[in-house]
C-alpha cells in the first residue's frame, strides 16, 4: 500500500500572486492533484464538471452538507461553495498529494475537519507591494483596490494560524518552498517511522 | 538582523551513506555550515585545527563541560569528543544553518540543549542492503560487520525520538530530502510570523 498522499491547504490574500505560484509548484511536482470544489452556481462556457467545478443543485449540496460529505463550505453572491471530502479522501488513500487552494475562513474549516491537513499561507512581502500589484493588474477600480487591502490585512492577522508562511516576493523561490515543505512533511517521523519498523521485525 | 539559522542534527547508522548525502547536501547549500568538535585527541597529519577538529588538553576539556560549554560529549577509546556549544550559536545568530552530524546518544544531548534543534534520521532502505553496503566497502571483518549490523539495529530503534526519517535508498533522493527539511523548517510559522506582524502595524 503507498504512503498515504498530504493534503495541503494554501491560502493568501488576493494580489498575494497565488495563481502564478500554484503554476510554479504544479509544474514541479506533475503528481499533485487539485481539490474541485462543489457549487451550485451554473456552469459558465468551457467550464468542465469534474475538473473547474461539481456543479449540484441546491437540494444536493445541502444534502451533502447534511451528510458531512464538504470540508468546508461557504456562500458567496447566492450561491453555495463547498469541498466534498470523498474525492480528496481517494488521492490522499492513493498516496497522491492534494493542494487546496482556499481563503483563510474555509482553511480553518478544513484543518478542523481534517487536523493531518498541512497549512501554508502565501503572503505579499508588505502591503504596499500588494497595492501596486493590484493597480498594475488593472481590473479593480480604486475603491475595490481598497477594499481588498483591507481584506489583506484581516486574513495577514490570521496568519499566524497556519503551519508554514511563505513569502511571494519571488514566485521561483516561493514555489520551491512549497515544494520543500510538502516534500519536508512526507518525511516526518510519523509518516516514516513504519519503514523503519517493519526493518526490525 | 538576520533571520536566526538552523541547527540541524543528523544521525544513522554506519554504512548508511551519511559522508555521501552529506557531500551533495553541502554542495546544494553552500552556506550550510558545519559543527566541529573538540577534543583531546592528539591532530593526525593534516588536519587543521577550527576545521577538523578543536584540539584541546584534558584539563581544557573538563573547563568547557563544566562550564555547559559543550551541548554533548562522549569518551571513544580513552579520548574525549564534545561539540562546543559557541560557535553554533555563533552562525546561528549570523542567520547561517549549521549541519551537526553525530550518533543517537550525542543527538539526544544536543536535542534536550537545544530543544529548537531539528534532527534527523538517515536510515539504509533495509539492513540486508546495510550489510552488503558493508561488506562492499570492504574496510570491515565478518565480525565487525556483524557488530556494525547489531549496532544499526539498537541505532533504528531511536529513529523513531527523530524530528525526520530520511531512506537513503537513492543518495540524490536524500540529500534533497535533507535539503527541503531545512528550507521548510525556516518557512514554519514560528519562525515567519514577524515578517507578517511588521506589515500590520
Amino acid at each position: 500500500m503507498p504512503d498515504r498522499g498530504k493534503l495541503i491547504v494554501l491560502s493568501g490574500p488576493s494580489g498575494a500572486g497565488k495563481s502564478t505560484v500554484i503554476q510554479r509548484v504544479r509544474a514541479a511536482r506533475p503528481n499533485l492533484r487539485f481539490s474541485v470544489s462543489a457549487t451550485t452556481r451554473q456552469p459558465r462556457t468551457g467550464e468542465v464538471e469534474g475538473e473547474d467545478y461539481y456543479f449540484v443543485s441546491e437540494l444536493r449540496f445541502l444534502e451533502m452538507l447534511a451528510r458531512g460529505e464538504l470540508l468546508e463550505n461557504a456562500q458567496y453572491v447566492g450561491n453555495r461553495y463547498g469541498t466534498p471530502r470523498a474525492p480528496i479522501e481517494e488521492h490522499l488513500n492513493q498516496g497522491r498529494d492534494v493542494l487546496l487552494d482556499i481563503e483563510v475562513q474555509g482553511a480553518a474549516q478544513v484543518k478542523a475537519a481534517m487536523p493531518e491537513a498541512v497549512t501554508i499561507f502565501l503572503s505579499p512581502p508588505n502591503l504596499e507591494t500588494l497595492r501596486q500589484r493590484l493597480v498594475q493588474r488593472g481590473t479593480d477600480s480604486p475603491e475595490v483596490i481598497e477594499g481588498r487591502l483591507q481584506q489583506a490585512r484581516v486574513e495577514l492577522l490570521l496568519a499566524k494560524e497556519y503551519d508554514y508562511i511563505v513569502i511571494n516576493d519571488d514566485a521561483a523561490v516561493a514555489a520551491s518552498e512549497i515544494s520543500a515543505i510538502i516534500t519536508a512533511e512526507k518525511c516526518k517521523t510519523a509518516d516514516r517511522i513504519q519503514l523503519i519498523e517493519v526493518q526490525l521485525q
